[in-house]
């Protein structure tokens, strides 16, 4: 149902959410096995620290009340420190111009998409992002009526550029929408050869744009990694602080119900990313951030990574085998080494979406995921795919995982 | 400084928010009084409250899992629980068509009130307000496109609609937004019989506008209550839920660091702001929503507020006693009843400005305060009053309200 004529625009070009949709499914019928959620694992919940950090937090009168008080739009000043100096490990960054005064805190980094996305485009603008992509990035497009245009690796993103030069459109693309780590839903990471290739291309067409391009990394999943190396993000191309905005949360590895995501911006945008959040909501929980800041100085979160890895690698393992052993051979899938997501792409024909009749036998069989219809933008310039499905292992036990896969594979047949 | 060529329009049309430089006008001299700030009371937060729920709440796996856990968008469902029986039992709802599903829990009330604009107004739209009112609401305002038009009582309301209609600009009008207890900045509460006159008013001029006009009610201060009776919000002269939107908070009297707000919305309002939140955020922190269901469910909440109220009433005593000795006897300004602010109006000669000599006066005497003017909305039809100064009492300690006052009045001489 649309929104009454009397709302406005963006409330109109706002269709319901694929995720409430999802959800109420789950709600309604609580003993489908769900693996379309994005919820991570009950079990590692770091409840023990949690409980440790606020009771030290609160124990303290000064501390306690700093945490109940007010704080700042850009976020704890304890918090935006543990996170540069996070983030410049992480990305080998040795001198920097950024400081912590480039770090800005928001209510999980779903909620700096919005803002950047908010103070960039205009209705006509255009975000050129991935093919597949994260759902709720694609939300946040159709409200604020910006064109999304899809691209699949760095040749088609070249090609995409040259044709949008060709059109004289260039100075309508505001940015790049990237989830570079373990992506959701493709579960693919990009290497540093890509990063560089891409950097670069989106660098040249900036001359034609008239204006800086820029690529809005999102990281979410990168701590969120069992197995391999960890590859630098964007930043470090960018040591002027120009062009790449970083966002990241720790609470999809930590508890996700401490909601706290952040961002390292072009100082031209965080004024405006700001001036915009002081309208939101002034400032972000400073409980919780109080919560995160000690988290990460005390070295609780980095000890809670290992933990969280096994019993994702383990949900992971259990998934593939499972996929490897009922799904058809002509199903493709890769063996994600970070994330919370299987991809799965079945043969051509058949179709995954939320009103076949493989979502209608899966859901009367007890098992749902997220039709992989949702996860492309509206570009007509190409088909939307038809035969793919996100399946994550997040949430649910291994027997439940395994179950959900075998009720999949006989929905199939 | 404005926003570069290449961003929104929202981001071009956003100023700098009054409270930021305020605020750093605080961080840069941290020995400054500030009279300005809206913070609360330090010495009477919740402390052992908090920190024995969140002790009770990580005690046990299956609450400590569901609490650091994501949520659903809309809310909670137990708190959503809670906060509607506690409206009904303030504004003695017996029997009411409004449930829990028409409640929405936000990241401060504030946040709520930028999705309800979000998805109501469209450049060029009009917002009705209080003159002078709330000025973050005017920065959402601004940031929108939004046309504010100000009023100061019923009379006037209805002068304003009548000059709308007659200019044909009701179908642009989409809110009231009132700030109905303890106004911030004016202290003023409405009563009943004022409520039921501007809704009658309101709908009378519905027809004209061809859509329901929405009455925003920001009710952020009815828990500061330090005197005086409670009077019931807008809500049960709207039993249908079709007109009214109720927004609250609990955590201003509470713990501001907890953050959470919510509103009490007609359906169709509803679905949009649950879209546009779903976009936001999708859902606020469960750990904290967690924390205030338990607060009320236990009765905490409630046995809180005569702590705070005796402590408000104290200050507020002191800050108006100091008044009274120091102030010219130009100056104007009314003894609220609950709240954080005194507003102030001196003789019309003496300007307030944050360039005023006034305004630079008290801050090299060492105090300041929020200048009246940044209250008024951009409303071309009247002059705005350059004598007012919003004075807060709610931070700081009774001698430095002392202080602060008597400083201010060494300024004025």
């Amino acid at each position: 149902m649309n929104a009454p004529q009397h709302f406005s625009a963006l409330a109109k070009r706002s269709g319901e959410p694929p995720i409430s949709w999802l959800m109420k499914l789950a709600l309604e019928k609580p003993d489908l096995i769900s693996l379309a959620a994005g919820f991570t694992d009950n079990e590692t919940l770091p409840v023990g620290e949690v409980s440790a950090l606020t009771r030290e937090i609160l124990s303290k009168p000064k501390t306690a009340r700093t945490a109940l008080q007010y704080g700042t739009t850009i976020g704890l000043p304890q918090l935006r420190h543990e996170l540069l100096r996070r983030w410049q490990k992480q990305d080998h960054v040795r001198k920097s111009r950024i400081s912590a005064d480039d770090v800005v805190v928001t209510n999980g980094s779903q909620q700096l998409l919005y803002l950047l996305s908010e103070v960039l485009c205009d209705p006509g603008d255009i975000a050129i992002v991935e093919d597949p992509t994260y759902f709720v990035y694609l939300g946040i497009v159709e409200a604020l009526g910006v064109r999304a245009i899809g691209f699949s690796n760095v040749e088609m993103l070249k090609a995409r550029l040259e044709q949008l030069k060709a059109k004289r459109l260039l100075p309508r693309v505001k940015l790049l929408y990237l989830v570079t780590y373990f992506q959701n839903p493709t579960g693919h990471t990009w290497s540093l050869e890509q990063k560089r290739e891409a950097f670069d291309l989106v660098k040249r067409y900036e001359r034609a744009a008239g204006h800086p391009i820029y690529i809005l990394e999102d990281a979410a999943y990168r701590d969120l990694r069992f197995e391999g190396g960890d590859v630098p993000s964007f930043k470090p191309f960018d040591p002027r602080n120009e062009r790449i905005v970083y966002t990241n949360t720790l609470t999809k590895p930590f508890a996700t119900g401490i909601k706290l995501g952040y961002g390292i911006l072009p100082p031209t945008l965080m004024r405006a990313v700001l001036r915009s959040k002081s309208n939101h909501d002034f400032g972000s929980s400073n409980f919780l951030q109080t919560i995160l800041a000690r988290a990460l100085a005390e070295g609780l979160y980095e000890r809670h990574l290992p933990k969280i890895a096994s019993a994702y690698r383990r949900k992971r393992d259990a998934m593939v085998e499972e996929l490897d052993a009922t799904f058809p051979n002509t199903a493709r899938y890769q063996t994600p080494r970070g994330g919370l997501y299987v991809w799965v792409e079945l043969d051509e024909r058949t179709k995954t979406g939320a009103t076949s009749g493989l979502f209608k036998r899966a859901l009367d069989a007890g098992v749902f995921y997220v039709p992989g219809d949702m996860c492309y933008c509206a570009d007509p310039s190409r088909k939307i795919p038809q035969n793919g499905m996100r399946l994550s292992f997040g949430a649910q036990s291994v027997p439940q995982i395994q179950k959900g896969i075998r009720l999949l594979a006989d929905a199939l047949d």
